[in-house]
């Protein structure tokens, strides 16, 4: 049913932290109930609350309530199965993104966020896949970005989460180099299985990332009330990511393809040479059985087998033949 | 004969099942004439007629007077091949969608929409594949639903047509992630089938998705006097169902592609791994038995079948053949 | 040189029908001159003159000048290669359109249409593909086309000659389904042929289709004296015939590349399982094969062959070597 | 360095042909020097210089002064690798095009065109692929085209070297054609090659069809001071032509590539038959030599030997193991 | 962190070196530091400072400083690994490009140009790749870019750089015509590697080559303030010419493509060759080779052994089964 926001099975009770920079200075900790952001909202420049674990909803209505959050997009924070996008209310902002782990296997987890003019509000499943420590790290630092405003802070984590897909992408990129060096050296078996998982996976990443490109050039060019044009400088820099980023996963992809062009010429050229051993030796040994059969017959009449040099002509017979067919052979370029 | 409405052969008597919502509360019967609607609408907020069973269009047409349908909108509805389209013909749209059954087969029934003001006209063919109730069911427990206009639940209606093609979608990536497993432990017989199968669905599904897709848009984007700028909101979130629906079908197809191409190659590899292994023990066996055929000759001048060691030289002249074509397969890597 | 009308070789002279409706009732007869025309048009609400053969240009010439027709469009009329296309010259339209014919091979005739806003000229080659009888028997039925005008004869004429290109690709469609029905019980012979034919009538089919699309369409957008706004929502309905061919056939068409595929991996399955059967019998005997040869040898100093028991102890090594290879087969899955 | 103007090398002296209409009739005349244009100029309707040769740039240059022609469209006339374009300098069009050669090899030669108001410059490099003199027929034969004006000229000249496109278009359809037919007939060794090298002039001529395509339509959508109202409908046909050539050679493509793939399925299925018939002939003969090769052992302890009904029972035997053989893969389909 | 400009490891020292046309004629000296540019800049028609090496950032920090450029753009020039754009900052223009070099193996450089009305500022990585001479020589000859702007010169020297890469890539076609040549003569071993070789080396001057279309054209449409309108000109020659780079390599990759497809098809065609000749020989000798075991069976009983024309009856029929095959084999077109 539209419009309803579901606890998160399996996700942890929410725990929020809140980071905000204003006439006191940095504030950093970790609060108890949502109430207490309005104060500090009141006198910030700007509140980033963090919320991880989305096992209990109540907070996210409160939210919802206290920042005049639309129904929809809240119901959206609580399916984690988005592809990432943004979506304009009026006076704030509602994106959703994905982060990407590092690890053997690829997966993403949602992180939603919600920006207004003086607000910005994450959303998480779990802790463990938090890539947002770079920006923690500036704003503790005390560095420029402390004296931007709400949508400068929200450019800064979406370029924190896309910056993350680089590692990723060119951990794919080491393992296509690898394909490369092993097939220079010949086919391998393994190989089609590696040039099917580096696919795969590159799709995967491909689906991830074409959204994140178009989330932030609908940032940059739509016309709304929370992003600034200071802003719009940085999401430029941001786009030329995602775009970087989008031109390397189809350059692998085409790389993939061609290596398994390539792989197969290979398996195939090295199957052609097997069999053109094989019917080379085996041409060459079928008629010489054939003539040796033949004067292995036990017939009473068979004069050759009394002939004087009926072995030796026999045997000259054998050479000449295979001789014959190894020059034919040759001949037709064979070996 | 364009302009002509012919009832569909085979098909039930229609039964008019009347839901609506106005001041005296929810109104849910099965009426016998259309004429019954007429008070009805003239008291509530909407309407909502479903006709089920085409075997006779005197019903239809008297609607058709009633609510004043554009007769070539008329006659699409008991042609029931079309393609999903929005009609629009000034003070009411014309719907079509196509329901999926999640049987065994896939298969679509074609559910007709008129939308009007205050008014929702559904025909479905015949009762089996329904998929309406989660609505019904919505304005039985007098949800906000009932609060909203006629276009809302137009919107509501297609959202479930729409939300019933997930399941089929996911049955079918359950199945390709089964070939996938299949094929990490090798290469089997009914993959090819399976694979042809699975792809001959996902064109089926695509062909039906596709036209949904720009079904809403349409709806979302294009001026029209019946829907409302508060339900295109929600349109928004039916069209974001619909392009993940487009996403999923062409990942899975590209999947499909690459599991075919995968599943080729294990094939061939399998293939040659079996002629290497004919090649090598053939190509081994061929001369030795070529050197027994030749001793295994009867001529009665043969020096070397009466010295003393002949044969245990012929068989360490076989042994050294056999050694020496081993060596050289091994060295060129051919096991 | 352009601007030049030439008579079509072989083709008949031309005979006119006369076709009006108007104070008088219907006008239906085979006339003898262009002339005749001038005075049922000043009294008939639309004339519609069909031109059967054009071994003669003389009558196109008094034709054009009797309706004031472009002599670029002359010129095309005799050119029976054209693609369908519109092209607007102020006071009437100048169509090409291909009827085709549904017999056993695949062909295409030209139809030439001008449209003004009181009379309609078809051009055809012959008498044989004739595909514009429903038309006709509406005229004679005194359907409602009677009471309209000249452009929606028109549309009618062109819906007519579309309509006909469905039995042609369903045709197509049967046989795509007979050859998946075969492929299900095995790879055939005549299959890949069959695919190739099949593949190059889609080709040619939607050759034909495609630009009739783009006929329809540009009716229907583009601003022009002759289309009257209550025929664009029949026109409407003609695109939705062409939408609905155009992606039949590229279904088909992907559905024919999807069966290449299928056909070719059955093919290559089955070779395989051949290549299989054949390795497995062959590298069983040819080690039996060289035991019996070895001692089918004449050596005099053979001590097995004097062995009592030789015999059956070499037939138990022959049968231990068989089951050894096959069990040895059967780990590695061969069969 | 841009803006310099270099001759040709290996290019001929300029040879000046002008052709004029005016007052005094025809003007048709070998010219000497540029100048002698000026005098023409001021009384005809208009001129046509064709300069055959670029071996001297001298002329280029009086003629650049004499019409105000831009440095840069100079340059790129002695430049001749160059694909069609039109370029516009206000008072006169450049436009480069490529006439082809219809000899046994594709080769293209670039010609270049002022067009002003009042002139049409032609370039060519030599006199070999001249293709113009149908538009000097109709000058001289006095036709319709002597009393339009220049850019009807261009789009003349124009219009006949793309329809020298045709016939080339048309034998490379021939020899597709025949590749077809040989294919109906089985399999050649040849059709590698020869579908091949259709292809790579396919590309070629498409690549130069491509072009002239975009050439039109930009003369014929572009506002600029040359291009005349009048003219643009003849240009309309004349872009309906490159059309026709470049969607004829799209299909060509789609033809060659399917043909391609019809003839690697009749190389695989031939390929397959035979090594079919090798697998039953061979796993037939097979064990039956393994029992003759048993037979043939010489140990003194062989009971069968010495059976009575040996012999007969062996060939028995062996009659059964073949048959059961055959029926066994005539059971599997395989003849 | 966004907005830091960091020196690049293993780079040497910047190198200033000044060129500037004004008043006092051209200056074209090594400078020591950027301050030595203010003076020149007040007199100069446009000034040229050519950094090389980015080992130390701090003359980037001054230059900044001096000549106003943005913050984001000073740290794209340290940052070595980007994509060719360009970026309007209002006053200048930061333009990104790839110098090629036409060894041996495809590498491209980074060269960084700020572009505004009176000045451009190149940076470059080290001094290897510099293939700005012919600029240079230009300036030093006095040509007529010295009476020109400063757009007029970037555009030179992208011009430069585009046109660098017309070499590179005609080397790779002259490749390209060696693998054709060979494999007109047979398919040869090397082909495969050397095809995935060029193909991957298209790839990067593929990716290389269209962001710089995008650049030129960006240059050539949008509104900036730099960019004058009499340089557009030579823009859009220079714009051509990326579109001749782009379109060319695009052939030389579909020619790849279609000579691997060949490569397969002759390799696939020449095996099959191989394992007919195989067939043959081997299926004629198989019986023939039973007929001879046969007779070389031992038994006692065996009538034929002992009759007269025994063997010439049995060679005999060894002929007419070699024979029939022979023919039957003929008659099937398999030699």
């Amino acid at each position: 049913m539209p419009g309803t926001v579901l606890p998160v099975p399996k996700s942890p009770q929410p725990k929020l932290h809140l980071m905000a920079f204003g006439a006191d200075g940095l504030i950093d900790e970790i609060i108890d109930s949502a109430q207490q952001i309005k104060e500090v909202r009141s006198t910030a420049r700007f509140v980033w609350l963090n919320v991880v674990g989305l096992g209990d909803v109540s907070v996210l209505r409160e939210l919802g309530t206290l920042f005049g959050l639309h129904q929809l997009a809240l119901e959206d924070v609580t399916n984690l199965t988005h592809r990432p996008k943004v979506e304009d209310y009026g006076d704030h902002l509602f994106i959703v993104a994905r982060m990407i782990e590092d690890g053997s296997e690829l997966s993403s987890e949602q992180i939603s966020l919600f920006v207004g003019t003086d607000f910005v509000l994450t959303f998480q499943h779990g802790p463990n896949r938090d890539c947002l420590d770079p920006v923690r790290a500036r704003l503790r630092g005390k560095a420029k970005i402390t004296e931007r405003t709400a949508d400068y802070l929200a450019y800064a984590l979406l370029d924190c989460v896309i910056d993350h897909y680089f590692p990723v992408v060119e951990m794919l990129g080491d393992r296509l180099d690898k394909v490369d060096e092993i097939l220079m050296e010949g086919a391998s078996t393994e190989i089609s299985q590696e040039l099917h998982q580096l696919r795969t996976e590159l799709h995967a990443v491909r689906r991830l990332v074409r959204p994140h490109r178009e989330v932030v050039n609908q940032l940059l060019r739509d016309d709304n009330e929370v992003i600034q044009d200071t802003t719009r400088v940085f999401l430029r820099d941001c786009y030329d990511h995602t775009l970087q980023l989008a031109e390397t996963i189809e350059m692998f992809r085409e790389v993939c393809a061609d290596l398994r062009d390539y792989h197969m010429a290979l398996v195939s050229h090295r199957s052609n040479e097997v069999t053109k051993t094989l019917t080379i030796i085996a041409t060459v040994f079928i008629p010489l059985s054939f003539i040796a059969g033949l004067y292995g017959m036990n017939f009473q009449q068979m004069p050759e087998l009394t002939w004087r040099f009926g072995y030796p002509f026999t045997l000259a017979l054998m050479a000449t033949v295979a001789g014959g067919l190894l020059w034919w052979f040759r001949r037709r370029g064979w070996f």
